[in-house]
């Protein structure tokens, strides 16, 4: 979808650039040039400053390209030349003294071939300069993330209509993912986990051959990606059998957790002071050990992106994030409760932009 | 699934490296770290040396890691440190003085941090150590890649068995996926390619909305991927309506080059005198200039890797690899036709892993 808004966002990006330090940008990312010019492949990378914007690829993607970044200057690399080739024969035809390379996605191949064969040109190590951008997001961005959150909550809909006893943790993730593309997803933006009572314990839990049926609570956390590429991403811990006690005063201390955190989310205030709302519910609570990582994330185009909502964080929130918000309580051989919402930041405050059901009497389960 | 197998490869990779090069080396391609330790999570990498193996990750892993490799030594960052925290620490207290990295997988970041914080070590750049002792494969790996190939054909014929005029690319591309999961397939090894008519022209063409019975052939291009992470790659080109005589000729080039490139395939044959062997088949047709990729590429963890069937390559076959042997011939506007099959190389020859029938008879399916 080639549209007014990667022109801007390279504009922005350009203007950013200091250009005593730094001519010209080579975005290697590829969700950064995915940011940059709509473009939806792999393999190639854009070479960017106040006079030249040029995507770099090879010919599977010539077709590709002309749809989708009509206004971006294409080099296709012949079949002969490797990528490194051609970007030498550009950057020496286009006389770039000084040239920003991203350092966290540049591997130490390519920046010393990049520096054996341009010796006129210094390479400056970057970082984050796109990533930075990419935290807020545009109109068209939020817009993309709500089909996301759609594909997603209307695939949880059909799995909980269809739940049964004896399904697996796999049949239940592959379940999801394929009715979320039968509405028009892409994919998952990420392997479901699914994981029944103790397994629950594990945040990362891959989805295995246990029964939905034979632990006391299920915890799924899924999302989709749209064809653009943008995440969703949700949890939900679903009651499967009469709940313990110590089930329910977990759930709620999570919940309460969560809702604090929401509640505090506004411009300005600091990703780490949201992070520690959230944290002190849970301490206070009793279970502040069982709770190790940080409270959330950005998504967007990944699924982890900036800002974190962690103790960490020296970043403060803005209109235009969207962001996860997902306490968890983690007991070992017990199991374990996540809670997880996307939630946009607003000028006056925020707005959650996922809308399944979270509380305790809403997390019961036939089936 | 741990295994002596690992414990064999390290201990080949070891005997490979040069003590007055590489003491020890630091593999950071996380193909490669599963390939050395049965480890099946990302974010980690492996410290090797004769008298040293220490797997790096974070704690999210720790009970994942005790199951998949007891025979490797853990080191777990803690939530304060970050893996290039760790890694200084063991590099260190190991009193590595020459160590080996990836080139190819390594960041300049990692690269620059590692260089200013181990003052006392050297880093020496490697490329492919690894990935050369990859391209043959043993018998486990054999036995994986069996079951990768028995996924993706069950799955196919479920696809046939069930194919409608009006279903969409898109549809069955999900569809085929979703089958082999339901086989036991971790997942489809790749986004399966489904092009109709005019679409098949593009090597790689995305699935979209266009709908089967509309362009007289599709080609479908898939396969699967075991839990382990091994890999399987097919094409067929299905006839869907009465075929025109160059759709014939086209298509039974096509397989005569194949055939002719899968009769050759022995120990000790050049890659690249298979490759032409097929090339000049497709040439002396007439199509020469309508088949512009290479003729194959081995397959393993990786959908690609080596060694490469192309006229650039210079590896000689040898008993263990698996390639993909794919001939095509697109011709832009009218469409195209591509057949591939996956070719064990053993003592005496070959042996074809793959059997859907290929023959022009029986491309025919019924709408």
């Amino acid at each position: 979808m080639p549209g007014p808004q990667h022109v801007k966002r390279r504009r922005k990006l350009i203007r950013a650039l200091k250009p005593a330090l730094v001519e010209a940008l080579l975005v290697t990312s590829e969700t950064n040039v995915s940011w940059l010019t709509g473009f939806s492949g792999d393999s190639s990378c854009l070479l960017l400053g106040p006079s030249l914007c040029v995507l770099l690829s090879d010919s599977r993607y010539s077709t590709q390209i002309a749809g989708e970044c009509p206004d971006v200057d294409v080099e296709i690399r012949n079949a002969r030349q490797t990528m490194n080739d051609l970007l030498t024969r550009v950057v020496r035809n286009a006389g770039i003294k000084l040239l920003g390379f991203e350092a966290d996605s540049t591997t130490w191949s390519d920046w010393n071939t990049a520096t054996e064969r341009l010796p006129a040109t210094t390479l400056v190590p970057t970082r984050s300069l796109v990533e930075r951008f990419r935290q807020i997001k545009d109109a068209s961005e939020i817009r993309e993330i709500r089909h996301a959150v759609e594909y997603a909550e209307r695939a949880f809909e059909a799995m909980l209509a269809t739940l049964t006893g004896d399904q697996t943790e796999r049949q239940t993730a592959h379940e999801l993912e394929h009715t979320m593309r039968r509405l028009g997803a892409h994919s998952a933006a990420f392997e479901p986990i699914v994981a029944v009572g103790p397994q629950a314990a594990l945040p990362h839990a891959r989805a295995g051959y246990r029964q939905l049926g034979n632990g006391g609570h299920v915890l799924v956390d899924w999302g989709g990606r749209t064809e653009t590429g943008y995440c969703s991403d949700l949890t939900r811990t679903l009651i499967t059998s009469r709940p313990s006690k110590k089930l329910k005063r977990v759930y709620n201390t999570v919940l309460t957790a969560q809702q604090a955190a929401i509640d505090a989310i506004r411009p300005g205030v600091e990703c780490r002071e949201i992070d520690e709302l959230a944290r002190n519910v849970i301490g206070e609570a009793g279970f502040g050990r069982y709770f190790g990582h940080s409270l959330g994330h950005g998504i967007g185009l990944e699924i982890h992106e900036g800002p974190r909502l962690s103790p960490a964080s020296e970043t403060q929130l803005a209109t235009g994030m969207v962001l996860t918000v997902e306490p968890g309580i983690y007991l070992p051989g017990w199991g374990g409760v996540r809670i997880e919402d996307d939630v946009l930041v607003t000028a006056s405050g925020c707005e959650v932009l996922t809308s399944v059901p979270r509380e305790f009497e809403n997390a019961f389960v036939r089936l």
